[in-house]
């Protein structure tokens, strides 16, 4: 597949069936042709050759074909004489792009009809107020399961509305397991049961088949899933919410996706910002006031891709493999690399991991950045390394790290 | 000037000085370059031939310079191997865009050094609820003269978290006029006094010789400058707090600047989400959480662009220019168009106009995007025409405007 780039017509450039055409006439070609709009064929292979492998939490790297989509149409969207980027969010150009994302989106979650799905800002965040000021009282209880610091900033937060209790936390062995379903206690009278599917920071990740039942009153399972968001299937009717950030799997910064049960939308608390209000947002199609929308289009063209990809099954089997070679590379260095996190729990899509011997930890990420793999030290709250893995790293970079690794084992152990 | 740009090595296009210097070679050179990186010469002046004038209010058209330089280095930004969109927040190559970003608009804005500049999301909605939660106590009462839709939907915000008055509202003339001085009066105890600096929908702005004096306990004014931010120069110093979405002057939707006296920040009432917070988001250079990394780098690319233009009073000067030329078009019609703005206080940005013939302006509407302009139709809650001529509409855009003006009324007369 390829696709068309409009470029300014005052490049140096050809248009490339007339060099192959007329062979003695390429330097007339050339000047004639230097005032009039050209089109340039981008191949959507992803070229290594000047890229790096970018292990970063998020933002994150994102697909080599996407980026060249975007920048093949980033000055003139199909056609349109504009760039996205200078759309009315009204307009019949961008409408057409956020309803392709959201039915995109709706395919690859398989998202069933009665569960709204929104694009807003402010990131996980702002969600962390949204949630309880949209779905409780002052005085509702809500039960929070904590393992790792995205869940705990979400608790803390929730304070402010809300009576939030955490009723599991994995701090005191630093964030390295998630509970068993019998080693917490829910309240009855819970208003939600939150839970952060995959902790970003220290790499632990709820696995299909221990999300917690929620045992309360409403019944209803909260998750951030912002970091390991379309990384694989999820069986969306297990929850009332999910929310997630774009910026690690989907798209850049700046978008957070919020997938809601029509039901428990409509009851925010008086004094809830109404941009912090799903219904306005549900009522008016993320369109209350003008949204992200570039952030948006580059989620759409992420969903599309993963489409391609053959959907969140194949996805989820491509990571698998990649975070299998990594944890082995881990696992099968005789403790010179360790990863702290429980076995049955580690993410898929943020690997922490530390040295044996911790001096040599800077001099790991010098040597790797030098051989274009970057962004590999670890969170500034809990050091050691951290190579996030997300969908779009190809395996190709694991498998550079991953020798790396080795090499520098060897040289140091 | 010029920009280079990175493109997929798998491209069938020629390295420009080797088609030059080596006219016998080029054949051969074609193929063996074939699968190499190569660098095109982007000119920076705007083509007009593939692109419309897009008046839309925003959404609104950006520079194509601006546009061209982006589109360069979206794959590969400064040869750092990745785009800007995958960039962590936290590395030195964002840091370096975020902080020149920063610097570039407090040159161009002459921003005082005990003001804090905050780069945030959420639009100006969001801030219509961020104000008053920063700076009031729910008992306070603060002062708002609406003079259009958007004043009106922030003092009705306000009414969540303090005390709003309006003193003077523009209503019942339909937003077509700015109070003098004399004819409002302030609360002496009210925490602030809010103005919409430019009414987008209804085309009234106020003039630097008539921002209002604040006759209040603490002096303080605040204007939503969204639809005129960085359209001309502005005394910063007038103001206690200015706030902007970008996506009108000077960047994509999704980024949201608010400019803010430092000793205003830090006593944000209890309940306000953290990411309202402009004490969270000071201290933490607005890195608190994760920006809208894109949109500010799409930013810094305009203000670079207005401070190689020469600067706000540049900007100005051709802003009343355009305006001129299509204000005089409309009182020059006999009547056939009308602009229903008291002329002291039409806005140089948002231009309302309607057609003395109801019944043509569907008509004007589709001839004129036949003509590639589009987005005339006037907002959906007053009707009419509107030409929104921001910054980055060139002169060209707005000659033709009014010769299409032109021959419509001549046929239609």
């Amino acid at each position: 597949m390829s696709t068309s780039m409009a470029t300014s017509p005052h490049t140096h450039l050809l248009q490339n069936h007339n060099i192959f055409n007329h062979p003695t006439k390429k330097h007339h070609n050339l000047l004639s042709l230097s005032f009039k709009p050209i089109s340039i064929k981008c191949a959507t292979t992803q070229p290594q050759q000047d890229r790096v492998f970018n292990f970063a939490a998020g933002p994150a790297t994102l697909p080599g074909n996407v980026l060249l989509k975007a920048q093949s149409e980033l000055y003139n969207w199909n056609g349109s004489g504009m760039s996205v980027m200078e759309m009315s969010h009204r307009g019949k150009e961008f409408l057409s792009i956020i309803q392709k994302a959201e039915s995109d989106l709706r395919a690859l979650l398989q998202i069933p009809a009665q569960y709204s799905l929104l694009f807003l800002q402010g990131g996980a965040t702002t969600q962390f107020a949204a949630l309880p000021l949209n779905l409780c009282t002052p005085q509702d209880t809500v039960d929070y399961i904590v393992t790792g610091s995205w869940g705990d900033k979400a608790a803390k937060e929730a304070q402010k509305y809300c009576n939030p209790k955490v009723i599991w936390s994995g701090k005191s062995e630093k964030y390295t397991q998630i509970p068993s379903f019998y080693d917490f206690q829910q309240n009855p009278d819970a208003r939600y049961l939150h839970i952060c599917a995959n902790e970003t920071i220290h790499g632990v990740e709820f696995k299909d088949s221990n999300y917690p039942n929620p045992r309360n009153a409403t019944g209803i399972l909260v998750a951030d899933m912002s970091s390991n968001f379309c990384s694989k299937p999820v069986d969306v009717s297990k929850f009332g919410v999910i929310y997630a950030g774009a910026q690690k799997n989907v798209g850049p910064s700046g978008v957070t996706i919020v997938i809601i049960r029509k039901d428990l939308i409509g009851n925010a608390q008086s004094f809830t910002p109404v941009m912090l209000d799903y219904k306005i947002h549900d009522e008016n199609n993320s369109l209350y006031n003008t949204p992200p929308c570039y952030g948006i289009y580059m989620c759409g063209l992420v969903f599309e891709d993963l489409l391609k990809q053959g959907g969140l099954k194949e996805v989820e089997k491509n990571n698998k493999k990649k975070a299998q070679i990594l944890f082995d590379a881990i696992d099968g260095s005789r403790g010179f690399y360790r990863c702290p996190v429980e076995k049955s729990v580690r993410s898929l899509m943020n690997v922490p991991f530390t040295l044996e011997k911790q001096e040599l930890e800077g001099e790991f990420v010098k040597e790797a950045a030098k051989e274009k793999m970057v962004q590999l030290k670890g969170h500034r709250s809990v050091g050691g390394m951290r190579a996030s893995i997300y969908n779009a790293m190809p395996m190709a970079g694991v498998e550079k790290l991953v020798a790396f690794m080795k090499d520098f084992q060897a040289k140091h152990a």
